[in-house]
């Protein structure tokens, strides 16, 4: 009879970074893995104490990197199944999640229960979905596939698979753009507009995934951002605002997961946009937001019946999840601001706070008007008062001095408006013709600026001289490249010579107003 | 001004069985990693001399698996770039294929031109696209969101990416089977009869990816099946026939790449299928197929509509493509023949061609209604004399002597089937009742054959006692597990004792007749 194999291995870590998916390394030689009968890819369950993780199986034939008898982990999975190194692991066949035949339901086009959304989202929150099970998640419930009543649940499911922040008042504030447009950096003067009126804007925000900057990026040039809630906590009581990474928070586990998947797909459906927002906000205690839909040619939306579309599913679900929600398109023809990249977007807000007359007038407007919807869930305050108080508060220098109150309380950090610290390689791009700026692409000087070196290098990014409607003649520069390394000066120039995201052409061609809210 | 990057790193070998898909691994230290802003999981572009491909990155903090200035890539890739370890290779950020901008219409439901179709498997082929975003592929053309001519078009670029054989006679002939019923091994029937009459049949099969036993598996119990396309061809030409496994032949380059992901999802959507079968079925030079596609409530297809919908779409294709397909939708209740697992199976194949008395009767009968069908195939054998003419084939003696003849050519193992080498741990699964076997579950015999070893202990699996309609009592055997070591009989027995697969009830119960063709 032969012999049965040893029952466990031996821990050993392997740094590889499996960005949030549970992969284990095992040795083709492995005598577990023949006697299992083990395939590359399958899915096991390991096990160690009391804990058992589901992880993806990575075969091995090199003995530099797991010995025969051991298990390679990440140093995630060492952290989950709570173990060190050399502790005593069991692998086995795993029985894939049960919400895996949900998935198969959804892929096959048929509607899911208000349980199923939950058992796929706990499980997903759980890791137990590999890389290939969550890209499948989110191509099938992309698009027009999810209904309204699908996305409320899953919304529902994604808050509560986290942690739910209880401010124990009301109204807890907030503000957020569905992104795509770089600059755009109205966190940064509606929190001190807001928190100077003296409502609660406890503001959490990502960094950059796919874009030159995120408010979190930004923010970082002048405060500490890596806040730990209980640090954070006292400065928004005292202060009525922050600006700070919400990554530490954990708000919404799920979402944190498969964002791993949806970047590299650059997939961002409707359902799954407003699930990850709305998720996050109800987590961090929100009780009313003001949501920016931008609408442009090379925005996230593109056309105005996509964007009521959008505002109306945004609505649906915040309505039945408690939530209070102003949804406003905005334009998103262009960038707003002058610059994209960190440094260059934190010098932007500080003119605006510090009522520089050379500041960015778009980027006054927008964040005023922003403040001013958010100023309005103040019931005190009279319908259509809010923009009008918004500039009282920023042009009397309230909104600069609580934003200097909230920078030193975050950890102040060293910068100069007037002379920020830019990355000193530059490369003008100039217009080729002679006429007016009838057009700007958001994606390509975004990835212009992210090839500068932003938001890596703080002060990389662009730099913009020019703006839809101006008047511009040949050899003009419409913007300076600015780069911390010869190598990505010269990718983000190349990238610029092929394209520089601006038409110049007859007045006539300008792109036309949109019909939007603001 | 900063030092620009090395430009070059040294490609080191890094053993991780990727399925066929380009990974690199960088380490988070090496100073290319931060110039170029890399992100993990992020595409990038490796070059050596003229060559380039496309990979996933995977970011590492480990120097055991590669140093500072090196970067680590797969044997495949190493093949690929033509390269020996140590080569300087450069590695730059990748644009993404191009034609990920048409998953993403096929992600948002656009239908997809022929060109773009084109193009799509293209990439694939050579690699380009990541796992994610084969998953993305797969989805989005799963169950009806390929029409008619999108599948026609996905073959035909499937064969377009791969060799096309010409056998320069015709017909050339093949039989294959959609597969998902236990045992079931016809072709192994269907190749020595039809080459017995002298028609051209070149079978190659796959080895079991998900099931217990393929016809490459079970085949090569008796004789190689691992025989290089140059081995194979005059042994065709001086038998009529073989039976080999096709993966030494790459007939279809992307349904390679791709069944690393359509696996693990087990996503077999009818377009996919289509295009999978039939890009196979035209690289290797076949000009008239039988198709097999059983339907029952544990098989692949369990509708009646949607068998006829496969079917016509299969004719569609094949059609358009100049093959003449012979679709047949046949009884999928439960598994036929005896045995499941690989020596099991080889048993009830031998004793259908040794005209033994206790051979299988379903067996025999599908193998020669299937012979018969190909049989007529033939120009001179009049419509409906096919099955005659098998049955004289098999009962002469005459197709176990070509079977002889062909497991001599390629390579006789020693097999006794009178005393087949079964695993030698058994369980017998006894019935929980008297009645009559009213449902067989296919799925989970071929569960617990798989878990008892099967195929990769040969003579593991499952051997049945009984089938449909049997009278059984309480306490009688059912069937016997198979095992070669203790913990897999262990697997299967606990699996079994949650569901025996069998369903005894009473007759009036009994799954009824299926108005299939045979």
């Amino acid at each position: 009879m032969p012999a049965p194999p040893p029952s466990a291995l031996a821990a050993r870590k392997v740094a590889i970074d499996t960005y949030r998916e549970n992969v284990v390394y095992l040795r083709r030689d492995c005598p577990v893995y023949r006697a299992e009968g083990f395939q590359a890819l399958s899915k096991v369950e390991v096990s160690a104490n009391s804990s058992t993780i589901l992880a993806v199986l990575n075969v091995v034939d090199d003995a530099r990197i797991v010995g025969e008898l051991e298990l390679g982990l990440s140093e995630e999975a060492f952290a989950l199944l709570g173990i060190e190194e050399g502790a005593r692991v069991h692998v086995a066949h795993a029985e894939p999640p049960v919400s895996i035949a949900s998935l198969k339901r959804k892929i096959a086009g048929e509607r899911l229960s208000r349980g199923e959304l939950a058992a796929m989202v706990r499980d997903i929150a759980a890791h137990r979905y590999s890389k290939i099970e969550l890209a499948a998640f989110l191509v099938a419930t992309a698009k027009m596939e999810l209904d309204h009543d699908e996305v409320l649940h899953l919304t529902e499911a994604m808050v509560g698979v986290g942690r739910r922040h209880d401010w124990r008042e009301t109204p807890v504030v907030d503000k957020h753009c569905i992104g795509g447009i770089p600059g755009n950096r109205t966190s940064m003067l509606v929190v001190p507009i807001v928190a100077a009126h003296g409502m609660l804007i406890p503001k959490t925000s990502s960094r950059a995934i796919t874009s030159p900057a995120g408010s979190a990026n930004t923010m970082a040039c002048l405060a500490d951002v890596e806040l730990p809630f209980d640090r954070m906590e006292p400065i928004v009581r005292r202060h009525r605002g922050c600006l700070v990474w919400g990554g530490r928070a954990a708000l919404s586990p799920a979402d944190d997961v498969l964002i791993a998947v949806s970047r590299p797909l650059s997939l961002d459906s409707p359902g799954q946009m407003v699930a990850s927002i709305l998720s996050k906000k109800i987590a961090a205690g929100s009780t009313h937001l003001v949501l920016d839909i931008p609408l442009g040619p090379t925005a996230k939306v593109r056309h105005m019946s996509e964007a009521q579309r959008l505002k109306k599913l945004f609505e649906y679900v915040a309505r039945h999840l408690g939530l209070t929600l102003d949804a406003v398109i905005t334009d998103g023809r262009q960038p707003i601001g002058r610059g994209i990249g960190p440094v260059l977007e934190a010098r932007d807000v500080l003119q605006v706070l510090n009522n520089d007359p050379a500041a960015p007038a778009d980027l006054r407007l927008k964040g005023l008007r922003l403040a001013g919807r958010v100023l309005e869930f103040d019931p005190d305050l009279r319908g259509g008062d809010g923009f009008s108080v918004a500039r009282d508060i920023l042009d009397s220098g309230r909104a600069l001095a609580r934003m200097n109150a909230i920078i030193d309380a975050q950890g102040r950090r060293d910068f100069d408006w007037r002379r920020p610290n830019l990355a000193p390689l530059v490369h003008e791009v100039v217009s080729d013709a002679d006429g007016v700026v009838t057009d700007i692409d958001n994606e390509r000087l975004a990835r212009i600026a992210r090839l500068a070196g932003a938001p890596n290098a703080e002060g990389a990014g662009v730099d913009l001289f020019h703006k839809l409607g101006d008047a511009v003649s040949r050899g003009q520069p419409l913007y300076r490249i600015h780069s911390a390394s010869t190598s990505e000066l010269e990718f983000a120039r190349r990238l610029a010579s092929h394209g520089a995201g601006f038409t110049i052409g007859p007045a006539a061609d300008a792109s036309p107003e949109l019909p939007v809210e603001f």
